[in-house]
């Protein structure tokens, strides 16, 4: 009932990422409404931290019923700010952005990849998947010109810094980043950092110590 | 000072991770000490986070000194389960199966990408980076050989749910899940899903929030 509106914790923006794919499943298989208990337990969480998560905000849930799926896919999607398209700039065209650049969950949920940035002179001036390919020079004028408002580094570490930079300077301001590269960065700009290797280290760490295996991995 | 040992939540292990890579940062740059303070500062955390932490594992402190480098290291390694070579299948060489096979950080960290599955006929019998592609239904036999512990899953959505029973018939425990397929599991098996979309969504939430922007993002 009582919506907070301090900052919110990134654990708890991407549990409401899981809990609008939760629904979006639950949807497809033709039911209408759904329980903080049924949401937990496709995903490893209690009920109690569902009802916590959502209720931070607004009071979506009905006594008896519990959630009815259809309002609260529309609240999520209104919360995480998928309201909207977003236009992304992919740097990078190796093999992990060439990956990136075909994924298509992220066209699904709405996020645009309209232009690429690499420094290899032949892919500069083609197009890779309908997307065409520039210098990274010409970040900033495409970004305008686009209105692109988050950036994707999939370049090597050693070339991170810069790319980051560039980003930077062309004001975008939303980054998710697969280097191991990390900028200090002001307060406005959002950068969320993928660590492929640290994924697998929380496996090996569960794997090592089987008895402190924690639902929800 | 007190060890904890019941179950460890995720986000737990997932910062040792990001505090096991900011000490190898601090030992690049030539130190032999760094504060709680230190390490959360570059990681957006506080140190009392990080203090907590580290706490439930040991004692590593030393007053007015912070913590050694070198002996944190060990230690977290130790922790994390990286004090040995873990055995990895990549299931799916498509474009990610591709950029996964060609990432050098799992190597670094001790994580040997050993064997591809893959139901091309053009690319079973062959190598990718060295690495010998078979036909998923060799997973079991080529497990057991090689002594496989973790299985990526890299293929399709649609091809998912069958990936992962294989896995799981080979009684491989560890699951690095890049599809939107999630299968309820044995208490045994540990499964980490990555969405990508997700990541993204998160970026979005605090770009339309720009109020409740929490570092540490």
């Amino acid at each position: 009932m009582a919506e907070y509106h301090g900052p919110t914790p990134v654990a708890t923006v991407e549990r409401l990422s899981v809990y609008l794919r939760t629904l979006q499943e639950a949807k497809k298989e033709g039911k209408e409404f759904i329980s903080s208990i049924q949401i937990g337990n496709r995903n490893g969480f209690t009920s109690a931290q569902v009802r916590k998560d959502l209720s931070c905000f607004g009071n979506f849930g009905r006594k008896g019923k519990g959630y009815h799926i259809d309002t609260l896919i529309s609240s999520l999607r209104n919360i995480l700010g998928l309201g909207k398209k977003w236009k992304v700039a992919l740097m990078g065209l190796g093999n992990l952005g060439e990956a990136l650049a075909g994924h298509k969950g992220f066209q699904k949920s709405g996020f645009d990849i309209v232009a690429i940035f690499d420094i290899d002179t032949e892919k500069i001036g083609t197009k890779y998947k309908d997307i065409p390919v520039y210098h990274p020079e010409k970040l900033s004028e495409i970004a305008g010109k686009e209105n692109i408002e988050i950036a994707i580094i999939a370049v090597p570490n050693s070339a991170a810094k810069k790319s980051i930079q560039r980003v930077v300077d062309a004001n975008i301001k939303g980054i998710l980043n697969f280097t191991n590269v990390r900028l200090p960065l002001e307060k406005e700009f959002v950068m969320k950092n993928i660590n492929l290797a640290s994924e697998l280290e929380t496996i090996s760490y569960y794997l090592t110590h089987p008895d402190r295996i924690c639902r929800g991995v």
